[in-house]
């Protein structure tokens, strides 16, 4: 089918070439020129501006992907809205807020259009693997509508799941991303433990790949640190500031209001924030390695 | 080779099996006289007692495993040493405590034996998987001479490793117990936030499901949630409350000493504490849940 994707980043760049390798119609947007030039090398309809890209659509409907930061959804859905044909369907692909995303979802019904909200997970590896797919819309039409890029673009078989109505999808992947620090916190806490503890001769990237054979904690992000430990034991060069980027904090500002106790979670992100201002050790240089492993984040940027 | 085995629980069981259906000998020690009659049911040589054992084995040195609750191995130890003959072998498969190992060795050492302490997680389906192994040993030749036994019951390929000197087996099995208490919690907490969130509808094994389609979590553990919330989503019939069982505890006490900081184990730690005092909720008894689900634990008893 044919469909526009907005914000040409790791992601939007990765989807869109999925969806070409499939044989799937894509015109692309971005301000960034090199990127969009890039997009238009892979095979993708690239669109100067908005109205070019409605044009280039020439349907009845655009169906755009927006794969933007969350601070730039508003500000673009409501130029989307003054330009898109009627009973179009706009997708957020990102990190935004359920909250915001429910509100985004009514400015899109008043305007006469649909949406969709996409939580996706898997990283810099999703080209490889598929995507973890996080879907929730009031309009259940337009999730089956846009089954067949779900199924273009997430892990077969059985990565994408349509969970309710609108925020649901950006909600399940909050939690998802709050479950995410506290496991990433849990195995950077154990591996600190083991390279300080009494056994100073012990080799953890052995540990790390003995455990990844069937042991209880067989995960994939303690893949990422056996590759890690393998590559680089001492974490040379890693200064070990870890960031945070919403959604964990998200997750506990709901769960302080409706009296849900998150204490890993919430153990997790004070030491992503105190990392910030120093307290740094071998275990936020395993967070911050781990991050870029998944996820292609800086490894030193300390934001 | 030959082996002996004390202990025929669900380990013990298991491992003797494994090691029949590969052509080993087994000699089983077991005072439950039905446990004993099942394992020679299942091929093994039943020992009615030590003395027994030892001449069974008809040669000049005992390979014995133990895989015994903790507060025993001592006193077993000791009685062993009494009968055994020198350069014979103790090896230690349970959950003892590594600082106790590198006691249980020196002594085993002075008698003329050795000893190797072997950490194994991987559970109830470690049968069907094979396990995943963590050794230690002062003495390399003993581990050399038992790694055809190491080879048929750990995960192929590479499911075994030899971690350094006494206790470092145990101690390695300490940490990864303790990572697996903040990854369970991790999830426990997230589910119980999807729960109890804004999104009432949602189906928590369908959002499990697709978590485990190449996720930045996905994991063992979040694959039997899946299969836990798909055949009981409400968790009926499941007390909450969770026990602890040593390790997470010992990780904490080493980690306070050396001021090695653990929040995220910690937290995981101290639920489970409250929990045995009334503090449950759907966290709570989605990890008494996955308990079960990986070792067999009883869904419901407080211990």
């Amino acid at each position: 089918m044919t469909i526009a994707i907005q914000g040409l980043g790791k992601m939007g760049m990765q989807i869109a070439e999925k969806l070409l390798l499939d044989n799937h119609q894509v015109i692309t947007y971005d301000l960034n020129k090199e990127l969009l030039d890039q997009s238009v090398k892979i095979g993708a309809i690239g669109a100067l501006n908005k109205e070019q890209l409605v044009r280039s659509f020439n349907q009845n409907k655009v169906i755009i992907w927006l794969m933007i930061p969350a601070e730039f959804v508003e500000n673009e859905i409501r130029e989307w809205l003054t330009i898109l044909p009627t009973n179009s369907l706009i997708i957020d692909g990102g990190n935004s807020n359920f909250n915001f995303t429910v509100k985004s979802s009514q400015l899109i019904e008043k305007a006469g259009s649909q949406m969709l909200d996409i939580g996706t997970s898997g990283g810099i590896h999703g080209f490889a693997n598929g995507f973890s797919m996080m879907v929730g819309t009031n309009s259940k039409d337009s999730f089956n509508l846009i089954e067949p890029i779900l199924k273009t673009l997430a892990a077969p078989t059985g990565g994408y799941k349509y969970f309710g109505r609108a925020g649901s999808g950006h909600f399940v992947k909050m939690v998802h991303n709050a479950i995410e620090y506290g496991m990433m916190e849990s195995l950077a806490e154990g591996y600190n433990l083991l390279k300080n503890g009494p056994y100073k001769e012990l080799n953890l990237a052995d540990a790390a790949d003995v455990w990844q054979h069937h042991s209880v904690i067989t995960s994939w992000l303690n893949e990422l640190c056996a590759d890690i430990l393998k590559a680089n034991p001492e974490l040379d060069g890693i200064d070990g500031y870890v960031s945070e980027s919403g959604e964990a904090k998200w997750s506990l500002q709901m769960a302080s209001e409706l009296n849900i106790p998150l204490p890993a979670i919430q153990a997790a992100f004070d030491v992503r924030v105190k990392s910030q201002s120093g307290q740094i050790n071998f275990a936020t240089k395993l967070l911050a390695a781990m991050r870029n492993s998944f996820g292609g984040h800086n490894i030193n940027k300390q934001s």
